[in-house]
Parts: C-alpha cells; sequence; structure tokens
C-alpha cells in the first residue's frame, strides 16, 4: 500500500514505471540547445493547422501518436488519459484529443499542468485503477500570447523579465508492473511517423524498466502580490519554493538527495528569486538547480527574454532532455516540479494578483 | 484493493462516505422549486464582489467555508482539494479557494467538472492517499454569459433551447472509515455562518455513515457534430447516452438498478435526445431519468430556457436536493452524470463544433 508521507506528499509502494515518451516542439524549440533530441520538431509552427489553437492541438495529437507508437501500444490499452493545456476551456486538448476515444481527465494548473498529469497519472497506476495511463500536456507560443498577452500580429514590446512560451507537446506512459512486462514481449516497436520527415530520434527503449514515478507532493497556490503578467517567474518563485521546502520536509531529505531539482519555468529571474527564497529557508539549491525554460533556448542568441515557459515546455524538456540521461544511468533521482502562474486576461485586467502553483514530482532510474 | 470494472470504470473495495455537503446559490436558484433547501442563497449574485468573476469565487469560497463548518474539520484536515469551474484558466477556483492552503488539483470538464472533482476524490480516498477530501465546483450566471456568449450588457435574445447558468457553487466532503468514524465522535458540529441571514438549512447528519462513493465510470469525449452554442443540451446528450451505456455494460447493470438516473445539465432539450439515444441502444432510462436542470428551476415561471446548466447546477442540485434523499434512505442507489460542452468563446467563433463529455458516479445511501 502506498504512504501517506506529511503533509501533502504521496511515497508510491511499487512505483509506476515511466515507460515511454514523447516531445513534439516548433522551429524555435528546435533551433535551440536540445534541437535534434525532440522527437518531431515542426517545419514550421502551424502543423498544418488553419489557426494557433488548431496547431496546439495538433501538437497534443502527434505526441501522443508518437509515445503510442513507442511502446507498440494502442488507445484500447490506455485506461485514463490526464491532460491539459493553457488555452481557455482547454480548447487544445478537447480538440487534439478527441479522435483517441480514451477516458478523459481534463486538467488545468497553468504551466503545472504537466506536473499535475504525472502525478495523477502516477496515482491511478499505483492504486490498481489502471495498467496503463497517459499524460499529456501542450503550449504554443502564438495561441498563449493571445490568450494572455496580445495577438502576435499586435507587435508588442517584450521586457527581459518575459518568458517565451514553448510550442510543444510532451506525452508520457506510465504502467504497473505486470503491463510493462507484459509489452516488454511484444518485441520491437513499431516503426512509426513514417509520414514525418522527422523520424523520431529515440525509438523507445528495449527494458522498459528504467525510469520509475517514486512519490509526489502536490502544491498549493501561493500569492505573493506579483501582478505583472510579463514577468511570470516572480510570480511562480514562490510556489516552487514552497513545494520544494514541503517536499524535502514530507520525504525528510537534503536538495543533495536529487542530482537535479528541475523547475519548469521560472527563467532566469525566477530561478534567481527562488534560489533566494530557499536560501533564507536554510535550504540551498544552487548547486543541482536547473529550469527547463533555461534548457531549452538560448536566450541571449534566440531573443527568448528570461527563458521557455508553458506547460509544454517542461514536458518536452523532460521527455526529450531528462528522460534519457534517468535511463542511462547518468542522473540516479531527480525532482521535477513545473510551475504555473494563475492568471487569465479577465482576471489580469480585474486587477487581480498573478498567484502561482507548483507540483513536484520524484523520478528515479531504475528498477528498485 | 478497489477494482477495474470494464473497460471504463472502477468499483471500490471499501467505498469513501460522502460525510458532507453544502450549496450556495444566488437569487434565481432561491426563488426556484427547490429553494429553501439550499444552505446559502444569496441576496444578491454579487456577493459583496466587485465583479462576476469575483463573486464566483466568493460562491466556492463560501460553500468550501460552509462544509467544513458542517464536518467541523478546518483546511489542515483536507489533504487535497480537486476543484474547478468554467471560466478561462479555471479563475473563479484560483481565487476563491487559494485562502485555504490545502494542495489542491485544478481541473476541466466544462459543466462535468462536478462529476470529475466526485470521481478523483474519491478514488484518492480510495487509493488510501488521503483520509479526507473536498471537492468543489462553480458556476455563475452572468460570468459565464460574458465568457462563452455575450455580456449581458448586450442583452441578446435567447432561443428556447438555451440553457441557464446556475448561480452556485457545490462543496463535498468524502472520508474514509477511520477519518469518518474519528469524525462522529468529535460531538455537534460548529455553528456556522452566522454572519448569513441564511443559516443553513440542513447542519450536518449526525451519522456520517450515510452516503458512500461506491463507483465511478470516467468518460470520454463525444462529438455529434453540434456547433450551437445555444443549444448545449443537445451537444452534451451523446456523451451523456455513451457513458451510461459503458457504465451500464461495465458493472452488468441495468437502469432499474438505479432509483434514479440523473444527468448534469441537459435540460428539456437534451434530456428528450438522451432518452431517443439510449432507446435505439436498447436502453430505456425514461421511467427513472431526471436532470439537475430540470429540477433546479421552473422554466415556463422563471424563464430559464430549457433548465439550468454550469458545474454548479449539477453540484448544488445534489447536495440539497438528492444527497437529503440518500440519507433518508428514499434513494437507495442513483447515478449521477455530470454533463459537459467543450467549447471556449475562441474555439467557437472559429467554427469548430462542441463535443461532450460527461463522467458517472454511483452513490449508494447506507453503510454496507
Amino acid at each position: 500500500m502506498s504512504e501517506q508521507v506529511g503533509i501533502q506528499s504521496i511515497l508510491f509502494d511499487d512505483p509506476p514505471y515511466l515507460i515511454s515518451a514523447a516531445s513534439v516542439v516548433g522551429t524555435k524549440e528546435g533551433e535551440g540547445p536540445l534541437g535534434g533530441t525532440f522527437d518531431v520538431e515542426g517545419d514550421d509552427d502551424k502543423f498544418n493547422s488553419e489557426n494557433w489553437e488548431a496547431a496546439e492541438s495538433a501538437l497534443q495529437k502527434k505526441a501522443l501518436e508518437v509515445v503510442m507508437g513507442k511502446a507498440g501500444v494502442t488507445e484500447l490499452d490506455i485506461r485514463y488519459l490526464f491532460a491539459g493545456d493553457l488555452l481557455g476551456q482547454s480548447v487544445a486538448t478537447s480538440f487534439g484529443l478527441q479522435s483517441f476515444g480514451i477516458p478523459l481527465i481534463g486538467l488545468y494548473g497553468a504551466c503545472s499542468t504537466s506536473g499535475l498529469a504525472l502525478s495523477l497519472a502516477a496515482m491511478t497506476v499505483a492504486a490498481g485503477y489502471a495498467d496503463l495511463t497517459a499524460a499529456v500536456t501542450s503550449s504554443h507560443f502564438a495561441s498563449a500570447e493571445k490568450q494572455f498577452r496580445f495577438p502576435l500580429e499586435y507587435a508588442n514590446q517584450r521586457p527581459r523579465s518575459t518568458t517565451w512560451t514553448v510550442t510543444g507537446s510532451g506525452a508520457f506512459l506510465l504502467a504497473n508492473r505486470r503491463k510493462t512486462g507484459e509489452l516488454e514481449k511484444t518485441g520491437p516497436h513499431k516503426k512509426i511517423c513514417a509520414d514525418d520527415k522527422n523520424a523520431p530520434v529515440n525509438e523507445g527503449w528495449a527494458n522498459r524498466r528504467k525510469v520509475r514515478i517514486t512519490g509526489i507532493t502536490t502544491g498549493r497556490i501561493v500569492d505573493y502580490g506579483v501582478r505583472d503578467s510579463m514577468n511570470m517567474g516572480a510570480a511562480m518563485a514562490p510556489a516552487a519554493m514552497d513545494v520544494i521546502e514541503t517536499h524535502l520536509k514530507d520525504f525528510g531529505r537534503k536538495p543533495e538527495d536529487y542530482d537535479r531539482i528541475i523547475t519548469g519555468d521560472l527563467g532566469e529571474v525566477g530561478q534567481k528569486i527562488l534560489i533566494q527564497l530557499l536560501k533564507e529557508k536554510g535550504i540551498d539549491i544552487s548547486c543541482n538547480h536547473t529550469d527547463c525554460g533555461l534548457e531549452i533556448f538560448d536566450n541571449e542568441k534566440q531573443g527568448t527574454g528570461s527563458g521557455g515557459s508553458g506547460c509544454g515546455c517542461s514536458a518536452v524538456v523532460l521527455a526529450a532532455h531528462f528522460l534519457p540521461m534517468l535511463i542511462s544511468g547518468e542522473l540516479k533521482r531527480i525532482l521535477f516540479v513545473p510551475t504555473g502562474a494563475l492568471l487569465s486576461k479577465i482576471s489580469f485586467n480585474e486587477g487581480q494578483n498573478v498567484p502561482g502553483i507548483a507540483h513536484a514530482v520524484v523520478l528515479e532510474s531504475g528498477d528498485d
């Protein structure tokens, strides 16, 4: 039986295996430091769609197709789908994933949604409610700018503190021990994406028992009074601080117990604030902290302000960059902490603060 | 250990107790057929707030306060909060529930969110991840009209097929056997809402072991090509049909095994379509079907079109109307099926269909 740990955490008794992952990104992401590691890098950011929202739906659809192809499973194998995006009423998810016909649990945690989706997908598998679940999240630069700030055609100026929403979608499959063993026997994985110029870089790993989600800490809303929608890093850093501090307390661990503590999209501005806030609590993560938003872009060369953001950002960087390091054993244990800023265009225009939320997921290399 | 049942369902081994519920509504709801049964009925629909979004946040805050007061628990007792609303980026939830500091799992399933929240809250308790969880959802007529159709000031005409979004929030507490027993020993429940003119009608039930969530069926997106945002009932009925049909198959039950099959907000138009669609499948629910949207308003007298809607509608009708009947034993077993229409103003204006989704929750009277 899994265990309630501390005030906000769960330690899984028989931790679910993260048996496969997929990443689909746009052009700017492909041109960045992680270019070449993603499964699919688009030729343009429209993905053969008529508008930006449909393009984001296409990202999610492709990510789920690719991850199923890698693992050699179909939609009939997946009992629950945990998914979300940044758009009002989560339309990227509704229109991107409806054709699969998988029971859908729609989530909203702003850019922290990838952490929420992985947490619930893991909880569901570990509880025996499903043998196999999927977690999918996305964001798109153009649909997010239109949704939260200004349409691109307006060509507004962007202060240096602004983050750049990642055009991308990440999909993950989580399975219990029995299903994982069964899938290992299905032989070589289907060749997928034959229609893509960019064939997947990683066609799946033969031994699927390489990475497990061993625990989670679910975050609460933290509001430090930030009101600047052009400075999301500052809005989210206090929530990241809160969930990391609680996580370490709940599990009785120190930052050094993790090879990396990886936030979602704090960027340069948010990273500084997070490290400082935790220092004031006597917790030093400066040696092993990184942020998905800092990994995906070269801010100087690419003009991406403070770094990447969006619930696609943390998902694709985990899938394409950190998971391979866990699979190879280069990383043994990481704390993955996607961060979200809770605002809408309406709440912002009505003068509300921008509170933050973050959810922590422990990923470990190896079968034990 | 709980059991996976059929293709989309879970049967809980030791079903969580629904130990308390609260309902907070606006004026029109208080004037309707269920007036007097809600815990709080507002004097106006603003709830001392500056705008409609803040009013909806106030509804959620009040609902959670009332349900905690009824049960004699504090926010420290509640390990996870499952919540959502209809607004873009779920701002009613973010701003309504942040002050409680409870780990938050944000959900989006349009008006089906109350079913999603109850399902996940029950799954979490039944798996041993929490002793006590809360599920909260809301909607508000004025914020929803602005969000999905037109601001009220525009005074657009409403065809008869339109549903009327309920101004209301429902909150539910779910607990495991141990916690339920512990709470029964805490004696009389705190007197609450002393500041409200409308004191709660039901101050809680002494024996909390009266209602349990014994199973769930999680729905998938169903798209029959409806494109009319003024006819949500038609958009959602196919999803309700799909989840009810699957539920009955998964559990090997017939409609007669339920005292009532209660959809969320199909209204008059959607009810007719649902009954017809199921008849074509050889399933007759005409004798025991009702819809929360039909219970809450008198459409003829109140001018509410096809009926009530919104993720507050099903929540407050369950809390104020059907739960008391389960507690008294008048109803033994019901199937609660909140229904959601998946659209945003943007997706609608871009010419997308309005697909539906629905989630089914089995509630049973008594301890066994």
